[in-house]
């Protein structure tokens, strides 16, 4: 847990000058627009894969599955992570290899299997038999990872109870696997999003170590350690450069998985989040009382509309006006729904600058992962998010 | 809050064949599709305003903003709360007079206000002194109801702290309102969302008749009562006829509000939840390991494709099943996507049939409401939702 344990101080990554933030600072936007920088999304890349040394990386596109971006890393060489027969499509049409994606979802619809398995991906993952028997029938053969789950309260987004079995369950799915015809290549977790601290992947490695070994007793030959995704974006608490983060948790996958041929891993949110930012308008500004302590900010953009990931609070995106640097106070921001659903930040406001007015502009800084996907379609009170990557 | 205060028993609606059930059952679905039948929400909005005698109906069109349903409440004779351009589009594109069109979302783009004045419409909600001027620039001279803040702890989904003012802070709002030329035409609150009881409406009335005297005392000739919506739908939880529920909401504000000239209502759910179900697949059923206590059934859709509401699992819809009358054990679902956020009922499973197998068709019974716009636009897992209004 504690960071100093890698002999190196931790540094933000600074809010530099990129080029989605000059676009925005250059051009007029009538609604809420996303602008994404395919040189950022290519950096990140870069850095990511220069920690991460051998292990190879697999798009988690549903962070940000805008065809430049998808494009933009099959040129760089990155494999992807799959979730249904749309992705599919969308990465083979930007010229993906079907050998570079990972079927990852475990909830597969037995139609999205034999497209897959039509289209030559040969990797899935699977977490119970269920799943097995629908691989085994639409994808004859091909190399299943069984997902285990694992337990990260440090995550800032801590990993799921629902998707992946439980480490003792793993030798018997295996069992089952091979039984059906599969090729039992490996495991794979997710240690939850946004692990902000490297050294708390450590625990997560922990509970895998005896599961591998209990898989390889069992006399599976396992070849792949899909290690997830969980690397972090800056949204205004620090973290280490990409590829410093990526250095330290395949150290960590090295000290007790050497011996293993191939190493894999899924980001989504590291590289495309801060390559992205989010322009939006203040629509109204009001105090609910004189007594309120703080004051409403309604935006044109909210939780339904792109900003999905404020629920619980978990990502706090770091916000900039043209009134920064004046004095600021606390604000509660709302959508332009009128939805309670709609309301972000109210457990803990955000600061504003206290001369922020109807009309304002203001930019959510990072905001490339899970906004693009996360708006509500159909919506009567607002169109999607646009998206433009520049 | 006991429902035996009206002196008649209360019934639960019946899940009869309808419609949108018949058309359901004589169809094949390749994709997640809500069949909503216009005869259920014409018979829907006879019912409810016949209880509701002399309050006129403005359809809550975030409900259900599908064309047809529109159209079909034209005909009827409904006016519409409306909450963005978009809104007053589609109303008017299906024939509605702007006359019976409020515009009652209270974080109202400058744009917007001005294009619903353009378009004829004389009615809009506020809740601050900052969306008065904005009305007072873009509308001059227009018709404002103000919005005030209740509790209503009772309600299945109690009304947001988040739109609404102070009712101390009315009067106040009510003098900047007719200093800026507009018209001080009356008052409007939300008590909350699926109020099961009637009975539960008395103490929110309650909290109403002082703000309403305050204002009438500070000299504003208000003529209109706005009661918001609130009206249930059956979801498993008895509750009374449209007709009754309606009749019983009424006498209790005539009990306190017969000397107002006007009363609305703005009711969604009541009006198009019943007449809509969704038509869903098994995808997957797992049991995590032989210990659970609960299988997995993973469908084609979930909460982040058309199922919103389930979240914080006030509203748990009936599930229909070709095992229906076997022997049934609870279920946690899932949607399609392997994210956290897709997982269903993870609280409080839901009782399926133990026969239940992937290939099983599950019908998600009255949800015609918050369904059709909840889901995601863009996803890379599914597409949205599909709806057929018959």
């Amino acid at each position: 847990m504690n960071a100093t344990a890698f002999g190196a101080p931790r540094v933000a990554t600074p809010i530099f000058a990129d080029r989605a933030a000059a676009y925005i600072a250059a051009h007029a936007f009538d609604r809420p627009t996303l602008v994404v920088s395919r040189d950022r999304v290519a950096m990140q890349y870069e850095q990511l894969q220069s920690g991460l040394g051998r292990a190879a990386i697999h798009y988690a596109m549903r962070a940000n599955p805008a065809p430049e971006v998808i494009e933009t890393l099959v040129s760089m060489g990155a494999g992807f992570e799959v979730m249904s027969r749309r992705d599919i499509e969308l990465c083979l049409s930007r010229g993906a290899d079907p050998d570079t994606m990972c079927f990852g979802n475990t909830l597969k619809c037995a139609s999205d299997i034999a497209f897959a398995y039509a289209a030559g991906i040969r990797l899935f993952a699977a977490d119970c038999s269920d799943e097995l028997h629908k691989i085994a029938v639409h994808a004859p053969g091909v190399r299943v990872l069984v997902q285990v789950l694992v337990e990260n309260p440090m995550a800032d987004m801590p990993p799921s109870r629902s998707f992946g079995c439980r480490p003792s369950d793993v030798p018997e799915l295996m069992d089952i696997a091979r039984d059906l015809g599969l090729v039992t290549y490996g495991l794979s977790f997710l240690g939850g999003s946004q692990i902000r601290d490297s050294a708390d992947w450590y625990p997560v490695l922990d509970q895998i170590v005896p599961v591998w070994h209990a898989v390889r007793e069992a006399g599976h030959d396992v070849q792949l350690l899909n290690i997830g995704g969980g690397f972090p974006a800056f949204y205004g608490k620090s973290i280490r450069s990409p590829r410093a983060y990526a250095a330290d948790v395949m150290a960590a996958v090295e000290a007790r998985f050497a011996d293993v041929a191939q190493i894999m891993a899924t980001p989504g949110r590291a590289l495309v989040a801060e390559a992205g930012h989010i322009v939006a308008e203040v629509v109204t500004v009001c105090r609910k009382s004189e007594n309120d302590l703080h004051r409403w900010v309604g935006l044109n953009i909210g939780h339904s509309s792109g900003l999905a990931e404020t629920d619980g609070e978990a990502i706090r995106y770091p916000l900039v006006t043209d009134h920064d640097g004046t004095d600021t106070g606390p604000c509660v921001l709302s959508g332009p729904t009128s939805e309670a659903s709609d309301v972000m930040y109210q457990k803990r406001p955000v600061k504003l600058p206290l001369g922020l007015a109807r009309g304002d502009r203001v930019v959510i800084r990072n905001a490339g992962a899970y906004t693009v996907n996360t708006s509500w379609a159909g919506s009567d009170f607002i169109p999607p998010l646009d998206v433009i990557v520049i």
